[in-house]
């Protein structure tokens, strides 16, 4: 037979994102001055105390293989955090440990379906989830919204999509791409439903700790026990505590899927880095103000961002509730030219406004949401507003 | 439809490695003085100025993600080593790094199977590799191997098992389980039969470096242009530099395949850690007499372990080539009994000798090797001595 890759990966789109953050890095090392709202990883370093851990894991000579699953300690760390935070109570053995939040989701729908079934997901949603649910031989089956619904699904619109093969939905709440917060209300009647049918609930709360104006977190999983036996709560690092590169997530779910998962992960990867598996537990376990800090500068950053953007005409875009990101609105923009050349989609703006510009934004058809671009404010606020004013620049100057 | 985990999770099959080491685990810590001979990875720690890298790393803020195929560095790094040890020239566009060597084999398999594809194995093998294959969609083909040739199979034997859905062959020398190392004639039979059909080659040498007797390692991929575009090269830090814990792997191959590895591995988990990207780096940039050092100690607890076995009455072993495991036979003991309990299998024989006498090997079944046992001579002298003492006292004692 001829040597080619597999169908299962000759149908894995490439990613939009990475390949915008690709062209802004060579120009950014060609010399040019290139301005990057594309970044999904905080701008600052990991906390001092953190990287201490990760040293002392080192002395302690921590370098061996650990339990698939991951340590005990992380898994003990992982469920006091969902006891403090959540009031919700785990085992270690309700736990898998992973190289980062990707992977447990990935993890995740590989363990939960077979081809042919379909997993809910609202759109805008992040460009992994449609190819890992592919990956896994199943459909996603998306729920389109919009800016006017804050980007959630209305009750009736989720209630429509179910079928007799739904397996899942996906909740990602605060959410990437566009920073909405689904409120209990909402998660209620997701959870019935879930409940009724019944199907999983995949509920990626990475961005958890990124809430503004006050707001506190809320999983479905508190919604009671039946609907938390049926929830895979996904988690990770990354965001809160400045880790991407460290590469630890979690998921939290029922006994019997956890275990399978980890069967599978111990076929497939084995343990996630056992240095970073101590830091992550002594991330989770300490004093918690450097997440404070950090939000308390994303949060300024998200308000100068979103009142320069609706000072723009043309431009506009919700003030999101948590993560991030803003969605900017370019509809009053499309179909408009710029030297001679029409801007049909938000993929032409994103590549006009790079070549022009040197600012790097992700176009909205990565995340299924046309019309829009997303912005994202892991930045500093000097780079957020020169990055603007030559939106700005830009915008004016199309006819 | 009802909740339940997926047919691809339902099938895999239980690590039986993982299940022996538990059980020894939870004896050591119960009090209990237990041998294990389980291990698969070596017992020294990861030499310091691997970990001082590490250390440096966390003080250059190496904390962000890196590209999905991995560092720059790390990948010129990798380049190097296969240049200067194999004489081999790849480009870093040619290597991925994954989250262990593991999680390459993964990805190879995720990339090059579609469902029926066969991928050839040749017995006693590695217990993930059929369990990988099967998650692919794949069917894994064993060709039996016995002591008298080596654990190596016949030109014939490997012939006569290809068929028209043949898709690739896993050639792992040095092997896990039982140490042997391919000859170039050989491995040039393969590379003959995989560039006539065509089907790839997955050269799995993450033992390369734990070779004897002054030998050398010779990877397929040095048999020539063309069977190298048919050969995934599978390699890591674990075992050579005693990393395990830090799950540092990589695949390096032609060139298309591996960029749908990459796809691949940015939608399921992204970058591997990147600090031990950069501690890895360090590892295959730096003097190598901390393996040489290393190689030396698995040398003559190899002779020790190998004329012990073969001491003992009823017990009989080859002397391995390389990696850091021996096969021993126990074929002369199966029927006996020990205090009424009759020993049918590998798996009695290994339960029974934990039970009565604390000592921890991996029966051979688990590896599709019925009739042995095999033992990681990765742990310390005396610890061999005082563990083999206890098998002959066991055997001595059957009747």
């Amino acid at each position: 037979m001829p040597l080619s890759v597999s169908h299962r990966c000759q149908n894995i789109a490439p990613s939009l994102t990475l390949a915008i953050d690709a062209r802004a890095k060579e120009m950014a090392a060609s010399g040019l001055n290139v301005i990057g709202f594309g970044a999904g990883e905080p701008d600052f370093p990991t906390p001092p105390h953190i990287c201490d851990a990760a040293a002392e894991a080192l002395d302690r000579g921590m370098t061996r293989y650990t339990p698939v699953a991951g340590t005990m300690e992380l898994r003990q760390a992982i469920c006091a955090k969902l006891e403090r935070d959540q009031n919700l109570t785990y085992a270690p053995q309700d736990i898998i440990v992973s190289n980062g939040a990707k992977h447990s989701l990935y993890t995740v729908f590989q363990t939960i379906l077979d081809p042919g079934d379909e997993v809910l997901i609202p759109t805008p949603c992040w460009v992994s989830y449609p190819e890992m649910v592919r990956m896994a031989g199943g459909v996603p089956v998306f729920i389109p919204t919009d800016e006017a619904n804050d980007f959630i699904p209305s009750n009736r619109d989720i209630a429509s999509h179910v079928t007799r093969r739904t397996k899942a939905i996906i909740i990602t709440s605060p959410s990437n791409p566009n920073g909405s917060v689904w409120s209990r209300e909402q998660l209620q009647f997701v959870a019935g439903l879930a409940v009724t049918h019944p199907f999983y609930v995949v509920s990626d709360e990475i961005y958890e700790k990124l809430l503004y104006d006050g707001r506190k977190h809320l999983s479905i999983a508190q919604l009671g026990e039946q609907i938390k036996s049926q929830t895979f709560i996904i988690n990770g690092l990354s965001k809160a505590y400045a880790m991407t590169g460290w590469r630890i997530g979690y998921c939290a779910g029922p006994r019997h899927e956890i275990s399978a998962m980890v069967a599978f992960q111990s076929q497939a990867t084995s343990n996630a880095n056992a240095i970073a598996q101590h830091a992550a537990a002594v991330a989770l376990n300490s004093d918690q103000s450097c997440v404070d800090e950090m939000v308390a500068q994303f949060e300024n950053r998200r308000n100068e961002m979103v009142s320069h953007i609706n000072r723009i005409p043309g431009l506009s875009c919700l003030k999101p509730a948590g993560a991030f990101y803003v969605m900017m609105n370019i509809r009053a923009v499309l179909g408009k030219s710029y030297n001679g050349r029409v801007i049909e989609t938000s993929m032409d703006f994103a590549e006009l406004l790079l070549a022009e510009k040197q600012v790097a934004v992700v176009p909205g058809i990565a995340f299924e949401a046309e019309g829009f671009c997303r912005l994202s404010y892991a930045t500093s606020m000097e780079k957020i507003h020169e990055g603007l004013d030559r939106i700005e620049d830009f915008v004016s100057s199309l006819c």
